[in-house]
């Protein structure tokens, strides 16, 4: 490692992993720069409840610059990285939202958490019709589309388009598809269910696509069940088996793997299948010469780092972790596995700094967690399965407990208990510009 | 008046006066339709706190539906109005959103309240560079520019484009503009003090362009006075007696009224001044051939109706109301106003179908309230004159009283404890959909 005045730590990505990178070097003798495209940590977890306008965007996202604001150490920059030169050990960058940016910036080290985003099975034209809710931006945009769709219900005379309007098809049986089917029949069977006239939104039609046989493949085959169970309860069908094979403005096409192709007319696709790395990872696999594999993640060394650049720690959901037997493996794309990675880097950086030698990095699996709707979600903790309200008390705990900001906690905890009490949900705002996308240029 | 079936009222507008006429027809035997652009009734004296991140859009908003959800005789509708047939007594609608609109809807009764928005002193090229802060849209925007100034002027190595960066103009000296202000100057002084490694936001300017020679004109000069050491007492520079006469990207020019320009660099406007009634107001003008004022009011008659035609009430302050001395009279544009209005166009209606007839329209001044910041306020109420930390309290419990939705209430109590207790504002994000404005077509 280099021997400069101090040592220069450069860390990419305000998510998950890189922010606990950053929060376990904040004491050590390091110049941290943590680089975002966004002003703001987001807690991913929640953006479907954004989505589904049960809580507000402020309420599960917190400015990057607060949480550091204390350590001088630590600087925080808004931009684009869009290249890495580790022969120079320099980043290029670009600028976001008008705030101008360096053309790039040296590092001694470099530590890269940069995510990843739903693929729509190679089919890009597909996410003008599908909105994914990874995004805060993507969160707004399907909640203005769920509710305009009940709103255009409403209006619309034809009954065949009006069910079409009444017909909401979420893509992907993980934990997000569940949760946002979940979310939507309840948006529709208990808050909305008195908000019209003309039409009654319980009798809309919420379906889950799956292309395997079960909901929530990372969880055991029970829960799985369960799960399944629930949804129906809620109103959601689940369809299985079927992969999806086209979508349009006007509806999503299935086929069920007997050759045969549904047509389901709907006018509301929300996105939650495939995932592909963040575009980082094969800048990096192309600069080193590392492995990328079909879903775009970059393969590191045992030790988080890049082959040949010791310097270059890569994590979270962006790679692959080659294990002490030679075999890469994809690590479950889940929060607690972006932090523990996180801290790893930032030990190891620590560790190296005294001279030391970092032991290569060792998941330990917190267990899973997934929620369906009000006082139903599945749990599996070391072995322990858990359901019903006991699983979803689990959840909320938990969930309350990493929430970044002491406020956004009690905030959110209230929303949360006026929304048990009382089936309302207070964020349902559509909003032009969240709803409207600009023309092609 | 028609005797048709039921009496179909229509009203147009969820703010302040609609919402107002709305709730006070629900017991009536009428069938009501409540007509709005946006799906939620919005919180406008709040909007400001949005514009600074202070509070989230889903706290000082709340869906339409959900307020009349127990209501089965009212529709809320979500369009808008073009055009209004006073011959045929219909609405002519567009749609919003991608929402399917009827073409018309018919009325026995209608009553619009549509309320105003900033006027650019006849400089709509203007709006592009200096955002307003009336609606939620605008605030978010607001809140982007605002926030990414900062973020550039940490990123600018040039000493004059920095503090170019650094410096905010607020154009207007009313509530909103003195309000902005106020809040601009406690997020650089308070919030973001040490957000920052290269800059030091507390050096920002934050100039206050008003064009009479005090602040607060609606309030007695002793008052004014007393905001306006407030308000340095914040950091803010009060430019009194100054015409805004150019504003583009890199800054706005000031007409000091002795013929001296004076050009004021800086890259973040905010536009709190002139205000002009909505388009509707013209219409009915021109339908009615009732007088228009030069910000576009259309005078309505001493009971709120359109001379010639009883059955169309207009309110809020989009109008002016002719007394019972034949003289037409500005009521203050504050909500209060637009709520006495709305109540008494309902109670006018309920009159009528009684077979009663409605005494004029009196505007109870119920008192002035503004506040600066951090326990700065002013309040004249009744003569009754307050300022310092006994006029904000009073500001804070009339503004939570009149928020609607009881969680919000409490989750804008906590907000602000918090605030007030640790400077924080939680929700100052930089989200690209609202920085970014699309390219003219």
């Amino acid at each position: 490692m280099s021997q400069a005045s101090v040592h220069r730590v450069v860390i990419v990505g305000g998510g998950f992993g890189g922010l606990q990178a950053t929060q376990n070097l904040r004491r050590a003798d390091v110049e941290i720069t943590l680089l975002d495209r966004r002003n703001f940590h987001l807690f991913q977890p929640l953006t479907y409840q954004v989505a589904t306008g049960a809580l507000s965007p402020g309420e599960i996202a917190y400015p990057l610059r607060a949480i550091f604001k204390r350590d001088r150490n630590i600087r925080v920059l808004m931009a684009e990285v869009t290249d890495v030169d580790l022969d120079a050990r320099e980043l290029r960058l670009s600028s976001v939202a008008g705030v101008p940016a360096p053309a790039s910036i040296p590092y001694d080290t470099l530590i890269v958490s940069g995510g990843s985003r739903y693929s729509y099975f190679g089919h890009d034209e597909w996410a003008e019709f599908a909105e994914e809710v990874k995004s805060l931006e993507s969160a707004l945009t399907a909640r203005s589309r769920i509710l305009s769709a009940f709103e255009a219900a409403e209006m619309e005379p034809d009954p065949q388009r009006r069910e079409s309007w009444l017909t909401f098809a979420v893509v992907g049986g993980g934990p997000t598809g569940v949760e946002m089917a979940g979310q939507i029949a309840e948006l529709a069977r208990d808050t909305l269910s008195r908000d019209f006239r003309s039409v009654n939104p319980r009798t809309g039609r919420i379906l889950l696509i799956e292309a395997t046989d079960r909901v929530l493949t990372s969880f055991p085959p029970s829960l799985s069940a369960r799960a399944e169970r629930s949804l129906e309860r809620l109103g959601v069908t689940a369809l299985l088996g079927r992969t999806v094979v086209g979508v349009d403005a006007e509806g999503v096409s299935v086929d069920d793997g007997n050759g045969s192709v549904e047509r389901i007319p709907t006018r509301t696709v929300i996105w939650a299948a495939g995932v592909t790395a963040s575009p980082l990872a094969a800048k990096l696999a192309e600069r080193s010469g590392a492995e990328l594999d079909r879903a775009g993640r970059v393969t590191v060394e045992a030790d988080l780092t890049l082959p040949g650049h010791p310097e270059v720690f890569a994590l979270g959901d962006m790679v692959r972790v080659r294990g002490t037997d030679g075999v890469p493996r994809v690590l479950p794309g889940v929060a607690p596995a972006a932090m523990q990675q996180g801290r790893y880097a930032a030990k190891a950086v620590r560790t190296r700094l005294r001279g030391g030698e970092a032991p290569p990095f060792h998941y330990r699996d917190k267990g899973n967690l997934a929620t369906i709707g009000r006082a139903a979600a599945v749990a599996d903790i070391k072995g322990l399965r858990l359901s019903g309200f006991i699983a979803w008390i689990t959840w909320l705990v938990v969930h309350l407990w990493y929430l970044v900001g002491f406020q956004n906690r009690i905030v959110v905890f209230i929303r949360w208990m006026f929304s048990f009490a009382t089936h309302g949900r207070g964020a349902r705002l559509i909003t032009e510009a969240d709803a409207k996308r600009c023309p092609e240029p």
